[in-house]
């Protein structure tokens, strides 16, 4: 059969055809809402759109990433990554490292360790080092999603404010989690030596061991393809050898400070509305055709939140 | 710094310098031991070499990839792969499908939804079905690695004949389970629809839902990352919506058929020596310089099985 003949199908019988199927529509007879279902049901209240103060619009050479930054766990790294971006400081830097299973680190290639970082340095405002911000009080006033099966790592888990987070009542901090996605600072050995300069973002199984270890500064809602689907480094810790082999950032912008009509749509589904609940539910418990044992389980970081518009 | 500066210094400095650190060497005053350091302290008997009539090598455009069958929780699937290897079903097939956080699939582009799989019709001896092979029972003769943070899908997670499984005592049966980098068999929608003409990896957060819904032929031993390390497909499902965007693949061999001095000299750790063992423990518990708050914990799918040789 030709590829003009399958897309011509449509998508539930690609589904059947080239199978597993993670996300997309089942067959007409399945017993489990799709996520499509879903959220063609959702109401508009169910989706926030992010501050533009919170977006930022990474510009590669393949496409745009965009990242929301989470200043309620972090705002110090927030606030700096700001500064930064106000100043320009990463246009022209490059994406450094990636590394298999774990993570794409952008920053400037000419950072050493004796804190020579020439390009920022040469900056007014932004700050060198930061307090390390990896946990927070849980707050008994915001809304809490908590997922029903458990966790390797931590007491408790599931969503706050739109991340993924883990909670320990007995030491009433929480904090974020390093799920598929999620945008860390890069630090030196110091717990206090992170600034926001050099961040990565995660693109394997989620390194759990890494919370509360480093600070997270954020989630990648679009355009996580162009920090993933990289060539991997080939030096120690997938650095790239040659600079050549680097991936040029040609800009990073706050969407606050775009003109209106290049701000975008972009809306993400609320954590605690009920449509993410459903969409839980359905993924913990899927069956269709294709899907004859329902796990009956989810775990924290298989858990996609759902972005739409442009 | 320049670049040569920073390799003069050495990994344990890169490692200082451009935090995080998944598996390198820590700095010298590293209270948990390196697994660099476990490895070169292992025996020689507690490596194994794969037996070549299970170890396939895919030679990709960007380098080969080496993929251990795991006959004895899948022998039907290992049995016809082998022989779609020996007719030579493969060369000249593609990835045809990367799907950013699930899955890179390889196999005929032609395929179709009718059983017009026409490659593979015009051969003669491989299967077109398969019985599914999703679990086996558990045999307490084979040594078993058991991990002791738990799991949020399975009563209990380890390690058996190298492979990350899981097990209910309560039904009596173990299965694979989709870790990074392992390899499943992708089929129609019936359980009874898979032959391994058709082989997907796991290239994202553990998609742990798939576990006893498809079956598991294998895992990549070395060149994941020429399998993680691609653009995504833009189509439905991460499909390559343009031919030419598939990587074709040049052949698939079983090593038991190269000549001997092409067999290369690759080996395993066993999943139930003391190294391993000291390894996870390591991972569990990593208190160095850097990490400040071992985690105490490891789920399964975290856990790399080192591989060694060319």
């Amino acid at each position: 059969m030709s590829r003009f003949v399958l897309r011509l199908l449509g998508l539930s019988l690609l589904c059947a055809v080239s199978l597993p199927c993670a996300s997309a529509d089942s067959p007409a007879a399945a017993k489990t809402p799709t996520p499509k279902e879903l959220l063609e049901r959702s109401k508009p209240e169910e989706w926030r759109k992010p501050d533009p103060e919170n977006l930022l619009l990474m510009q590669l050479p393949q496409g745009r990433v965009m990242i929301e930054l989470a200043p309620d766990f972090t705002p110090l790294h927030a606030a700096n990554i700001r500064t930064l971006v106000r100043e320009h400081y990463f246009d022209g830097l490059a994406v450094i490292r990636v590394q298999d299973n774990f993570v794409s680190q952008w920053g400037d290639p000419e950072d050493d360790d004796k804190g020579d970082k020439s390009k920022l340095r040469s900056l007014g405002k932004a700050k060198r080092t930061l307090p390390s911000e990896y946990t927070r009080p849980i707050d008994s006033k915001l809304p809490w999603t908590a997922l029903p099966d458990g966790d390797v790592y931590a007491p408790e888990v599931g969503f706050s404010e739109g991340f993924p987070a883990a909670r320990d009542k007995a030491s009433g901090q929480e904090w974020l989690t390093h799920c598929y996605g999620m945008v860390g600072v890069a630090r030196d050995v110091g717990p206090e030596t992170g600034s926001g300069s050099s961040l990565y973002a995660v693109i394997g199984q989620a390194p759990r061991g890494l919370d509360r270890n480093l600070a997270i500064a954020g989630r990648v809602l679009q355009g996580m393809e162009y920090l993933s689907g990289l060539p991997r480094g080939t030096g120690p810790l997938g650095f790239y050898e040659k600079p050549a082999q680097r991936l040029t950032i040609q800009s990073i912008r706050l969407v606050a400070d775009l003109p209106a009509a290049e701000r975008g749509k972009l809306e993400v589904l609320r954590t605690d509305s009920a449509t993410f609940a459903a969409l839980i539910e359905a993924k913990r418990n899927r069956r269709d055709d294709f899907y004859k044992l329902p796990a009956g389980k989810i775990d924290l970081c298989s858990i996609n939140i759902p972005v739409r518009g442009p």
